[in-house]
């Protein structure tokens, strides 16, 4: 069976959770408090150099980093990733915008102002990190306009992806109210059959 | 013939030309000036809503954003990315490390120090970037002691991903002389048969 080295809050984490129980992939887990230093062990740096959760581990003991990785390894060959080459090709552009533009801004703010970890550094950071997960939402909203899904008539990992930190981007004070056909999509990806929320196991 | 949408000092285009040219893919390039803006015009943004090269346009006039995006479809099929699944999917994990954990502090400085564009907000980010950009570093030199590529036993486009930024990150003040084993990689990558350099259109 395979183990996922996790975070119950993590966006990233749950991305795998999610595409792990909508293929039907038994799984166990191991939680880690990231903020007290736990993947950075030396033990933990042994499964992901880069001191990261979430790492997959497979039955045979190997290992697999950074989330968006671990939704394609589990994806292919499955409806959650296109056969056709081209269609595959703008999942994975989507995959990299969320690591890229998204991700780095609103799962951030999330994270601090959940967690109260906003010190001066951080503080500093605040305005840009608003601005450009804004520019990343407006992105969102401007492709979605006219689609019920990311890439193709059905939900892929670039849907997934996408919609682990958006759906909670208000945990971060982005106003979601602007953005009605990012809500739209929101409500159609957790109204999917097999969908599970962010605090389930 | 496929066209790209490219600028010459971007080590995120660079990748897309270094891999085109060692796959023997004619292209014609188009270039634009980042800094004046010429990638945010309602024109550009119909190529990439997201306005940022490169961009690759196919004969029949799709676009494909994000450069790691470009690579992976670029080299489906070929030795570049692995066949086996796993290998497959370890070369992913480190296109997304490049984009979310080393891009994002090594390119960014080199860009604001090369055109001096350090303002007030930039300035205040320098700190966290370069303590972040030595991480990816360092993450880079342990992971390829005792290795000649980062995946398997020959150049993969993850080797690609992370050579566009890593051989120019003294330009952005980051001193290379702490990871003699990332400068015999560099090296290594350098001497590839057909291998062109950033500068070459």
């Amino acid at each position: 069976m395979v183990r996922l080295h996790d975070n119950l809050t993590s966006g990233n984490c749950y991305k795998v959770r999610l595409l792990l129980t909508r293929l039907g992939i038994p799984f166990t887990r191991v939680e880690y408090d990231i903020d007290r230093g736990e993947t950075r062990t030396p033990e933990f740096l042994r499964k992901n150099l880069n001191g990261r959760v979430p790492v997959l581990e497979l039955a045979d003991g190997r290992f697999l980093a950074e989330s968006n990785a671990i939704l394609i390894y589990l994806a292919e060959g499955t409806a959650f990733l296109p056969a056709e080459r081209f269609e595959r090709a703008l999942v994975l552009q989507w995959l990299f915008f969320e690591q890229y533009s998204h991700e780095p801004n609103i799962a951030t703010l999330r994270h601090w102002i959940t967690f109260n970890l906003l010190d001066d550094e951080r503080r500093s950071l605040v305005a840009g990190k608003r601005r450009d997960g804004y520019a990343a939402l407006e992105v969102m909203e401007r492709h979605l306009d006219g689609r019920d899904y990311f890439v193709g008539n059905r939900i892929s990992i670039a849907d997934i992806a996408l919609y682990a930190y958006t759906h909670v981007a208000e945990q971060g004070e982005f106003d979601l109210g602007r953005f009605p056909v990012v809500r739209r999509w929101l409500a159609r990806i957790a109204a999917e059959p097999g969908h599970i929320p962010i605090t389930r196991e």
